[in-house]
């Protein structure tokens, strides 16, 4: 049964805001849908490697959020998300004002989820992409007993 | 030729201060020799996903930077590091007081190199492994005009 | 300068036919062009793994080389390719008469270049997609007394 | 509770034999304990890729098949493995008579298994490694319509 949609916005907001590290880096969520969250991140000098572009470490943040956010959008009540691992691929230095990413699901599942993730900026009007990644999730029913 | 163990230092010590982004979160280097590198991260609160565990990003920062430390250990003068790609396995949900990391080239190389990385933590003496990471690293001639 | 389409043509069939493992497998291409490679592999039960599926060491074979194929496409003279790591997803248990793979170039580069793969087949006119691999290729200088 | 060795030893050599493409590749176990598992492969010039190297493939399967053996050696009765996904590192070219193999359990679990392992050769004695591979298993129960 599809999944409503002010319900995946809500759910989405919160993944994003009850993430202590995610608020803490100024990454926000700007649209979603089912299987798909695009979120951004105003790149400040905090966010730098040592050469002045912004750390691999804040491009897979963004994008390992992003791909779980994505694939709560089509979580069944009761159940939660884990990241397994991931992988990425940073295609070349990123320098920008507005760090964009779009998460999209690869392959739903009862027990594993796969999502993509592209983490680029828009310069002219042009997707920039800066890495790729693949993200791959457990889904776990929530025990009363965890954290949440 | 081997490299000078003050010279070692003095890049690892370098390579950790001069990136903003791990100083904010608060990395820093414990121990280095030719091909590894240590460092450690003391766990706040804005280190949290949802549910109180360290953050991915956060492990995978750590692990990243300190597996590009360990392979500028081995670099030859007038050559600089960029990661390529990384793969992280999370093994277990992250809770601890000091996130500690040790990193090792796998192998060495004049155009690629790859480290391994471990996110830890001691508990009674223990080592309990919260992930591990492969890194992919190119070796690049440090171009005058590139920052440094 | 782009490469003609029929230098590309006689690069992708030589890299497929000059690689013993390919031949011996079955794995024959069936179009490409600048950037991509498609190709295809009839399945035999010797391709099976001890469930009746097809292995993944197949599925990640294919990818691999039609990866590889497609990175060539794009090659200046005097160059070649070494893979230097790849990433496969395993989406659903393979069954099919006849495996497809498509390459696609993520990231074209002097040094470095990254292709991804989607291995599938057709059921019904629709593509099922068994699993999707990431590639990244050295771009090397030929030297004269390497085998080629 | 522990494993008994006999047990090990039949699903390892069951797990190999009945794989059609392992066994038609050469691939062979050579030992195995609780976590870990020991194969080889005898290198024949079907084996190679274009310039007369193994083909990734090849090392691939080889590493995919030695991992999945070794997380049988710890599974419980009436469940059984896929491979989610995989990531190899190739780390130099791979010329030898025969490619060895050992993959240990880097973290064990009952829904979720990981584990690590090397591809090489011994020259005079050393290990020569070609190539390093992560993979991730699904532990699922057998559903008795399942194709064993």
């Amino acid at each position: 049964m599809p999944i409503d949609q002010s319900i995946i916005q809500a759910r989405v907001d919160a993944g994003f805001k009850r993430a202590n590290f995610i608020a803490d880096l100024g990454i926000r969520p700007t649209a979603c849908g089912p299987g798909w969250v695009e979120a951004e991140l105003p790149i400040l000098p905090r966010h730098f490697q040592q050469g002045g572009f912004v750390h691999a470490g804040v491009q897979s943040t963004l994008a390992d959020h992003t791909a779980g956010a994505a694939a709560a959008t089509l979580l069944e009540d009761n159940f939660s998300l884990l990241t397994i691992e991931f992988k990425v691929n940073l295609l070349r230095p990123a320098q920008c004002e507005t760090l964009l990413c779009r998460a999209e699901i690869l392959k739903p599942g009862k027990q594993i989820c796969v999502a993509e993730a592209e983490v680029f900026a828009l310069q002219n009007g042009e997707k920039r992409l800066f890495s790729k990644t693949t993200v791959t999730l457990a889904v776990l029913p929530v025990a009363a007993t965890l954290p949440r």
